[in-house]
């Protein structure tokens, strides 16, 4: 028997601990954005460092941050020539209220079919343990050829507010050649998914201002410009009929999709349907030219995220407002960057805005896109992990959100993350009656070992 | 001597009671949005009733209305080939507030230098009086050659709530051949004004919706057609970059200014200066083809006076909102009407609405434009007094705002206003320190006795 036979035979024989070990680590309270659970929290981070120690690594630390701490570790006897992987994971969750809509307690970690109910159990406590059981599964069967080092953090629910600077001080402690992110799901039982790209993200507040102070728009509408017909024209100019983004050169550094790549997202099984029933939408709309996967996926979006000027009180006042402003982000794709946009922003403003008004553009936050090749030697181990288990392909898909962390470990240390992870559309993340599917979830371990085996190769 | 002389004369002669009359009316304070001035609302109207007894009219009635009384006099002795005017007033006023800012007892009446400072010294107590002033000197040189009624309301200042009830019920008793509405001012002291028509209104609300629940912007950003971008686009479309309105339709039933006209409106000493000094605004802007003046005055506008949608806080929130609403108004002019814009907008909207969004309009408010004839006997009469008084003919204004009585009286007895009155720009009407400028008062005395003697030859 191979050491990778073996290895999954080990994780096969094991399933009943994994599960009891899950249960475990469920009923520990970590929700990060109560204060009332600041001593759960370091419980949990304690938990994750004890259970690291147990499979046999030496060098565990939790570690300070200006909130909750961080869990690292490092096993690097692979040696300098094997590849080095930093596996990002998060041990807190969401809140569990309203309590009264859960079917059993959030901590106690219910099996009802097939499925374990508990905060967490999707997002993402299992995921953790996966990738700490396969790393157990290889220690206890011939070893690993790939180092590793886990980067756990217990504020992601909180949007990780300290993560990027615990990143940055400890860049040489973390430095690597990929990180596997397994914080993403699959869109189905049967489909194993690889997530290889994000959306980034600017965000601005554009402001108008005409008069000086509010008029009446009888003794002064029709002389001079109203700065919110002047805002709503400029922003309707933004977009033209096709869907495409007018801003000056906002398409130059969009890469564009190649027909083997369309080709990949076509396999995705999201359809227009799929998205009708999702948001209530009468139809779908985008730019011209592209399916629904590839407009949230790979093309590159402008939305109006809020408006507002003058009089919205009941009734009529007949004011003509002194100024306005929108809130306007941009989902970005590869390669563009929140400053390149900020100046086509502003570049459009210039060329567009009635100089009878005064305009402003404030940038909010941004976060660059993301993309991982789909051909990298990392991927392809997790590609190829995913089939030997599943029997099929994985499908490869582009997300049109942001997580953070992948864009920061990109600037901060330089490397692609490889997103994935055994939680199920169905999962209730972030509700009540959250759930792992187990038999995805056992899937989901055996993938993590054939992953480790593959890089070493 | 003439009676015409003789009645200027006597008015000449009177000056000094007229002011002390006026002082004792302004004592009185009539702040009609007040509940704790209801008595001195009460006391007001018996003050009017009985001045206009006082100069000899015999049939005067102060009349319930659902709010403040309504004064009403009849002096109808001219006969039934004489014309009859309806005189139109209001005794209320302006609350004071604030109080620490006037120099003087805003119901005291004090003079300085050539002004008299009180609450309603210009709107429009003294306008009233001027009005009773003249028809006295006529009674008291020779008669009336008019029919006069007075109709002078306590409600003005708070919208006229009961106005167009009361003058629909007293359809019979109002019935005139035209009216004089003294409760708008002059241009300068050496400028003699006459307004002779007023803007319309149509006010609307326009509502967009995509999905049914506001989205996640990178999950759902480019799928579906953002509501507030396309509410953006449909008001930006409203409006060419000539500043034409483009709702289908819009111009049909607008009066085309004649070159008389626009040589009238072009001697009003309102400049682009003007504008830019009491707005603020960078620059004046508006309709190609039309001065300030004529935009203002004589061409329908379209104006955005609130909108709202999604996230209006501090920061960012990546929301793509389920839905948005606008408030947009237009000034009418002849012959437009609201119902008539209405039908435009919802064409508009019909044939350019993104068929990806649902969208509705709503009609909150409208009043008909109206414009007297500038050659009209009734306007005559008045150009000719000012005239006969100033020695300068008068400027004619096209005002850009609305008088809702003016198009009540238009609609519910079939007459033409003519608006005229003698305060001027700088009375700080509505403000602290209110004045009349007493020797352009006493000319609008005059005038009035002229006009009266005009319209009986």
């Amino acid at each position: 028997m191979s050491n990778r036979e073996s290895a999954i035979k080990y994780a096969h024989d094991n399933r009943e601990r994994y599960l009891t070990d899950l249960k475990d680590f469920l009923s520990i309270k970590t929700v990060s954005t109560d204060p009332d659970h600041k001593a759960d929290m370091e419980k949990g981070a304690e938990w994750v460092a004890n259970k690291l120690k147990a499979i046999g690594i030496n060098k565990v630390e939790v570690m300070p941050t200006g909130g909750h701490p961080v869990v690292y570790c490092e096993y690097l006897e692979a040696g300098d020539d094997a590849p080095t992987m930093v596996i990002y994971g998060h041990y807190d969750v969401q809140p569990v209220e309203p309590l009264d809509l859960w079917e059993s307690d959030p901590f106690a970690g219910t099996e009802r079919d097939e499925n374990l109910y508990a905060r967490g159990a999707s997002d993402m406590k299992a995921q953790v343990l996966a990738s700490i059981n396969a790393v157990e599964a290889l220690m206890q069967n011939g070893g690993l050829g790939v180092n590793i080092k886990f980067l756990i953090e217990g504020e992601e629910e909180i949007g990780s507010p300290n993560l990027d600077t615990f990143i940055e001080k400890n860049k040489d402690l973390l430095a690597c050649d990929f990180a596997l992110n397994p914080d993403a799901g699959m869109l189905g039982p049967d489909t194993p998914t690889i997530t290889y790209a994000l959306r980034g993200l600017a965000y601005f507040e554009v402001h108008v201002e005409g008069p000086d102070h509010d008029l009446h728009s009888g003794i002064y509408g029709g002389s001079v410009r109203n700065p919110v017909n002047e805002l709503a024209r400029l922003i309707g100019g933004m977009m033209d009929e096709n869907g495409h983004i007018t801003l000056p050169g906002y398409y130059d550094s969009v890469r564009d999709l190649d027909d083997e790549e369309r080709a990949e997202l076509a396999r995705l099984p999201v359809d227009d349907a799929f998205i009708l029933e999702n948001t209530g939408a009468p139809a779908v709309w985008g730019e011209a030219g592209y399916s629904s996967v590839e407009r949230v996926g790979a093309r590159p979006t402008l939305d109006v995220n809020g408006i507002y000027a003058g009089f919205i009180g009941e009734g009529s006042k007949t004011v003509l407002p002194s100024k306005g402003f929108a809130k306007i982000s941009m989902r970005l794709v590869p390669d563009q960057n929140p400053d390149e946009v900020h100046k086509q922003l502003e570049q459009y403003m210039q060329e567009n805005a009635n100089p009878t008004v005064k305009w402003e553009v404030r940038a909010l936050t941004g976060g660059d896109p993301s993309i991982s090749d789909r051909n990298s030697r990392w991927v392809q181990s997790l590609a190829k992990a995913q089939e030997e288990v599943w029997g099929v392909r994985p499908v490869f898909k582009r997300e049109g959100g942001s997580v953070p962390v992948v864009a920061q470990m990109q600037q901060l240390l330089g490397v692609d993350s490889v997103l994935c992870g055994y939680g199920l559309p169905d999962d209730n993340l972030h509700a009540p009656n959250e759930k792992l599917h187990l038999p995805t979830w056992y899937r989901g371990n055996d993938a993590f070992i054939h992953m480790l085996f593959n890089l070493a190769e």
